[in-house]
């Protein structure tokens, strides 16, 4: 494979060929467009809406809940009134028609209030994506050009109290009364009441609630029905509603708890695409199989994953704006002159706090847009393809993710580096820290959501893709597939993939490249994945070979599991990133991208530098060496930093932060 | 030396041999005496206080932020007033004469709410161990009988705007006025004003100020002076003050920024301990160099660092009895039986996030003991021990940033491991997280405290340790004092210590011992913090050797500087666990505490084994090996995870957090 980046690569992997580099020239409107992609005008519609609304960042700090909810309320209300909710919905109902489109205006709302955000996305996202997604035309018609206009407040009432990750075992029954044609809904216990719902407190006039179907006394597993639950801002007999009150973050968003008493509604508000009842009264579906049913429904809503992993990013470049320019104005000790103290940023360990994240947001931007463009196009095909959904799914779950764990970690340590200025809520950490932390439990616990990575790729290993269920990971692995999967993975087969993914398939491949070269950089995350995989899956057929108990050989392998998702998403996120790399024009912006993904690629490898020794794929020197490359990447990245952050495109009112970034 | 260790040690280096360990048994009570310490009656005392006070951890949730402060203050000075704030000071002025049980005391007052804590630790300890430490008897006279008892409220004023972390360059001034005999304190600019002040905004009646004092034209650095700043609650004349406003935590807290202008107190109100003007107007002081009297007047203050560890630990432990608890009553998916779901705990994956992070709690409480004894000793001592009071700074310091960064990290995780209900507000994560998250940098910015300790370390390596000025790091580093240090740490010299570590000095120590032998364990942490130690002695030498501007080598080797310092407590923690494990009876708690022990001892080295395999410490097997010791570990310690929790003795109305722990 040819490596056509510019960068000169003729140090021998032993030393830092950043070191000799020539410096790096970087035009922060060019980065922008980088970054921006394909959705540069309505990203930028966005930040003039943002503009417009930037005094409640920081009015919104003295404002009690109360009056935060309203002005949060009425800047929901106010985006879809502008039109600017409907970019993903079809033009018949208000909609754009563009998947895509709509996916970038949300992330570019991250930049502002995340409580707007957040209930944007419960109102436009979640409440609007059931009714798309798993209505018919006479639900579109009946609810999408109110819904989408900001008239007509909903909720997604799927999480129950008992069950937030297992949702399939949802309690809420949902019985067809055949005798009055209605559908009637009830919570049997404080276990299945819906809790933390979006919209619920109080504005929501009507919920898509998930529940137990039953007609004829049989049960058929979880579906959407639309329930009423307030006319005229009062609470419908039968409904109890009850605020979940002040919450870590998100105060502006009015979560609440719903419990249903004998609620009928009539059966037209079954959302009915996968499944339905008949005038007869029979219950029919398309999908004959109630897991793939089920999963299917679920499927469709993969949008709201996407989002969030989108507004975690638009979180974590904030962060690092406010931190990366804080540390291009502060200084603080006499190192270099006796007569000026230094900037924060002309510190070593500064820059290793801050620049390896910088270039990481750089690499999960094009992660990002590449799980966007899949979805678009999933999404936007004519006929339903089950293979593409399946790798949406997946790779929707995995970068979701790692892109809300980097918001945490990132905002973390730009509140850090900006000392007891960053403390002041004035300065956005405050907002920041708070409103993003439920992103790594919400729309998916990280960890469930890399199990379900991962038992997508074990289930690659078989050839019989179809015959396995879409379940959760703990019943995968302890029901009969297992067998099935690890039977069909000969060790040989599992070698040769391994050696398949090194460049030439030639031995000591790693000792030779240069640390700079992305083909090197790809085949370690590469072979690491494999690696990984391949031992989950020896360890699942070895536990269960000699009798343990399942649920037991899922514990033992658990963390092997986790540990295997997280390499597959990894080497995503480095193939997207230097992919769109090398479709740059040659020139000092492309240059300075690869310097970025060298960062990310090499400090990538040398956080789980530990696991490459043990497996010898990497001696103790080079290992050293790849510390050392790091170094002079971050002082060539130094005289760049401030153009890095500028490239995010943060407007300066919605930036805020003045204390800090001046 | 001989392990008196009670677990079996019979398996090979590379067999797990904590699989075939007996069961452990645990006694919550005895598991509690151990970390209680000597100080069990003070800490009953303060639970006592705070099951009084404890409805405030729930209706904080719904106060606004001046009812919040208005609830605090009250608090605290009940505190002062029912005679629990005064176990560190003298018995004349109302005082309890013991330290150790001052720093027990505000350890335990960390489980209720930190706000409380932190305006007790500015009242009674910033502003009052000012009073005490830097001023005589007739300031001690003056004030502290009503500042112990919460009736005079004052400020600790050091940080300003400009200056957080180099605090010798403070801005403030305070000119000598020899024909008034008053002192004149001023804010020259902006910059220089004092900010995140404590008690300032609303309730500080004097502040100590610290400030550049100027005597006859003459600059002698920075020096306390008390200034008064309110009367009968009005500010006085020539003081300016600002409300921080909303802050990401601590919102009970009301700190402020003070101008001065002009402001004249009598030459009394000098804190003339350690240097004072005479009745001739001439500035004397009992320590010549200007450095060291800064020093040593900072020195004196060390119990706040040594208080805000205890506090970050204090705040880890309910967060973690939280979210274990949580793990044993929570079940989702089936993975053991098809017919009720697995508890969290069961899966290998939470055992892995919480557990590891309960063990190192354990050991910080015995390092943070082991330094509470130490300030005890230094402090109690009848003369003055210099070398004594260096270590102690120096432990203080490093004890402080691990303590609080594990507070961070643990909070987190305890959290994420909670979904959905960590994130409402009753559940108590949110105020813990918020609450905790200055102090990784207030009482001095964690990876500045690890530069100290390092510069400690370095110290060690020259025979002429008198010669050195207690200089802040990056000063030592550039001034001319590291060409002395390093040319006299000749390279054999270092080699030579290293060897000092290992067991009996033999080559192939680290291949064979048992991993489960503390010994082992010690001496891998101990040959990674020499090696490291050398290694930047090695490279500060080596560039200012070839001429490297001084700021520029500094900058280059700082992550190695902090690494190094970050090793040397990690070793200080376990040695200081180790030592504690040994010293209890044989029997059941010794052997849950040893594999505590080993579970931290195996998770410090397995997270940094990168470096051990790099420096030839861990073969790749063996390393491996590590992790699976860590797994039977975990598992060993799984049944007993109630235990571990239920030991830190937080009562139950305190814990809060009723929907998760039931």
């Amino acid at each position: 494979m040819a490596s056509p980046d510019a960068v000169p690569r003729t140090a021998g992997p032993e030393g830092a060929a950043s070191r000799t580099a020539p410096p790096l020239e970087a035009d922060a409107a060019a980065l922008r467009a980088f970054l921006d992609g394909p959705h540069a005008a309505v990203r930028d519609a966005v930040r003039a809406r943002l503009v417009e609304q930037a005094t409640l960042l920081d009015e919104r700090v003295d404002l009690s809940r109360a009056e935060l909810r309203r002005r949060v309320r009425d800047e929901v209300v106010a985006i879809g009134a502008g039109g600017q909710a409907g970019y993903g919905f079809p033009p018949q109902y208000g909609g754009g028609g563009d998947i895509g489109a709509s996916v970038a205006a949300f992330e570019t709302l991250a930049y502002g209030d995340l409580s707007v955000l957040v209930k944007s996305g419960v109102q436009y996202g979640l409440f609007g994506g059931a009714v798309l997604q798993l209505g018919t035309t006479r639900h579109h018609e009946a609810y999408l050009p109110d819904l989408v206009s900001g008239r007509l407040l909903g909720c997604f009432a799927m999480t129950e109290t008992g069950h937030g990750s297992n949702v399939q075992a949802l309690g809420t029954l949902a019985r067809y009364d055949a005798d009055t044609d209605e559908i009637v809904v009830t919570t049997p216990d404080d276990a299945s009441r819906k809790d933390y719902i979006g919209n619920a407190a109080d504005d929501g006039e009507v919920a898509v609630v998930f529940a137990q179907l039953e007609v004829a006394g049989q049960g058929h597993g979880v579906h959407a029905v639309l329930v009423p639950l307030r006319r005229d801002g009062a609470v419908l007999p039968g409904v109890r509603i009850e605020d979940c009150g002040a919450k870590l973050g998100l105060e502006g968003v009015d979560n609440g708890r719903i419990w249903f008493d004998e609620v009928r509604v009539p059966r037209a508000n079954l959302l009915d695409r996968f499944a339905g009842i008949g005038d007869d009264g029979i219950y029919h579906s398309s999908i004959e199989n109630p897991h793939r049913r089920f999963f299917t429904m679920l499927g469709t809503l993969v949008q709201g994953r996407v989002s969030v992993g989108g507004a975690a990013l638009a979180a974590s470049k904030v962060a690092l704006e406010i931190a990366v320019r804080y540390a291009l104005r502060r200084r603080q000790f006499e190192a270099s002159t006796p007569s000026e103290e230094d900037l924060l940023l002309d510190y070593g360990m500064h820059q290793r706090r801050l620049l390896p994240l910088v270039a990481r947001t750089y690499a999960l931007s094009c992660a990002q847009e590449e799980v966007a463009g899949q979805l678009h196009r999933v999404f936007s095909a004519d006929a339903p393809d089950d293979r593409a959904r399946r790798a949406l799914e997946s790779r929707a779950a995995g970068t979701k993710a790692l892109l809300t764990w980097h918001a945490t970690a990132t905002i973390q340590e730009c509140r850090e580096a900006c000392g007891g200025a960053g403390y002041l809520a004035v300065n956005r950490f405050s907002a920041l820290k708070a409103d993003t932390d439920v992103f790594t439990t919400f729309e998916g616990d990280n960890h469930v959501l890399l199990q379900l990575v991962a038992k997508g790729l074990l289930t690659d290993y078989s050839s019989d893709f179809e015959d396995l269920d879409q379940f959760g990971m703990v019943r995968f692995v302890t029901g009969l597939a297992v067998e099935t999967v690890i039977e069909r993975t000969a060790a040989h087969q599992l070698l040769e993939r391994i050696r398949d993914v090194l460049p030439g398939g030639r031995d000591g491949w790693d000792q030779e490249a240069g640390l700079l070269d992305p083909d090197y950089q790809l085949a370690m995350l590469r072979y690491r994945e494999e690696h990984q995989l391949a031992g989950v899956a020896r360890r699942l057929k070895a536990g269960v070979g000699v009798g343990t108990a399942p649920g037991v050989v899922f514990s033992t392998v658990q963390d092997h599991v986790i540990a295997a998702a997280r390499s597959h998403v990894d080497r995503l996120v480095l193939e997207a990133f230097v992919a769109r790399v090398r479709s740059q024009p040659e020139g000092p912006t492309r240059d300075t991208l690869a310097a970025l993904c060298d960062l990310y690629a090499l400090t990538t490898i040398e956080a789980d530098r530990g696991w490459f020794l043990e497996h010898g794929r990497l001696s103790a020197p080079r290992s050293k060496a790849i510390t050392r490359e790091v170094s002079a990447v971050l002082r060539r990245l130094r005289p760049v930093a401030g153009e890095l952050v500028a490239a995010f495109g943060i407007p300066a009112e919605v930036l805020g932060a003045h204390d800090l970034v001046g």
